[in-house]
């Protein structure tokens, strides 16, 4: 049986497992749920996974929840192109570089920045007073990806890994938040991407090139 | 060489990483670094971690950060015994749960209770009170963790897995500030662990009665 991937448009998480679909080649049915009707808490979703959560990969009587095991099953059931390195070496670094961008990359730009313009709370006031302090923390996450970049063309190395479709949806977001009327005034210093953060634009070029990409980008951000 | 492992006493991450270290039977040099006298924030560590955390794995050039990333690494390079699995679907799994511990499990028991408590916050007051509030989602994780148990020894099925050596610090932890003279009167309902949750108790002792696990005990918790 086919798989099928649980998601939802604009979930930064399912984002990267459909992206280690296309880099693996693989074919999913798609079973986008609605948030704004709340599919991911009716009872049919949640039989599939109780926390209400996607991404989900369904196979059979396979289910895998979190989208880090689901690269981690991926990786092992289609080993190529390999997204979680060959060597020890390469599988230790991938997967620190995963860790690091979930514990200390995710949060300042998506909970400093994005979150709150998508939200519409970076308009004035304390919100954008808040957004403000936080760029700084922001731009050492920036400074830490492009700092990574200097040495390869991919985070790991010259080839794409976990590391980079799990940053991916990160950037693209906040470039997309820093892109919008609303945060012309909050002097993020973010775009253009090409001359703040040179090694970030074209590494991010790279990824939007691959076969299969356009079919992973967010279908809400089109309308 | 010889691994070295920098580890501080009492970290949940770099306990899981010297569990690991047990059950695989490898032998390491401990780099015990003082937290009181801030060693791993002392030059000669941020010249191996840039972050200051613990737990760092290093063998002659490779240097690896991050707990989970270890443990990759680590399987990778000793498969026996297998901490991540060996069918993509034991891989899922396992890393699935390793997530959930992560993500959802961690947090109401540390931050929730074991970390106010340790930090003498929860004596009186709004501290206390906070402690109180944070009980229901301590035992709704309890219970996640009683619920997988009744599936089999360990978390992810009969053998250990990089699930349970994620999650034995954290109960570990739990377990001990609830036994503390300044939690009687928080009305935790979390000890004697033998009764509230069996499961987690019997769980307990299977990995306690491990080869090397006592070397792996945090020794400021022995004084």
């Amino acid at each position: 049986m086919a798989y099928e991937i649980y998601w939802i448009s604009g979930s930064p998480y399912a984002w990267t497992v459909m992206l280690a679909m296309a880099v693996k080649g693989l074919d999913y049915e798609s079973r986008l749920l609605d948030r704004t009707r709340d599919e991911h808490k009716a009872a049919g979703f949640l039989a599939i996974n109780p926390r209400g959560l996607v991404p989900v990969l369904k196979n059979d009587d396979t289910v895998i929840c979190e989208a880090a095991a689901i690269l981690a099953y991926l990786d092992r059931k289609h080993p190529e192109p390999p997204l979680l390195g060959v060597t020890p070496e390469e599988t230790g670094l991938i997967w620190q570089l995963v860790s690091e961008i979930d514990g200390y990359i995710r949060s300042p730009l998506r909970d400093g920045i994005t979150a709150p313009i998508f939200r519409g709370k970076a308009k004035e006031g304390e919100g954008a007073e808040a957004v403000k302090a936080a760029r700084g923390p922001a731009h050492e996450a920036l400074g830490w990806v492009e700092n990574r970049l200097a040495g390869g063309a991919f985070l790991a190395g010259e080839t794409i890994s976990a590391a980079d479709i799990t940053l991916l949806p990160v950037i693209q977001a906040l470039a997309r938040a820093a892109g919008k009327d609303t945060a012309a005034c909050l002097d993020l210093e973010i775009l253009p991407l090409g001359e703040t953060y040179p090694g970030v634009a074209a590494w991010l070029t790279r990824i939007e090139t691959l076969p299969g990409y356009d079919e992973t980008y967010p279908p809400h951000w089109r309308e």
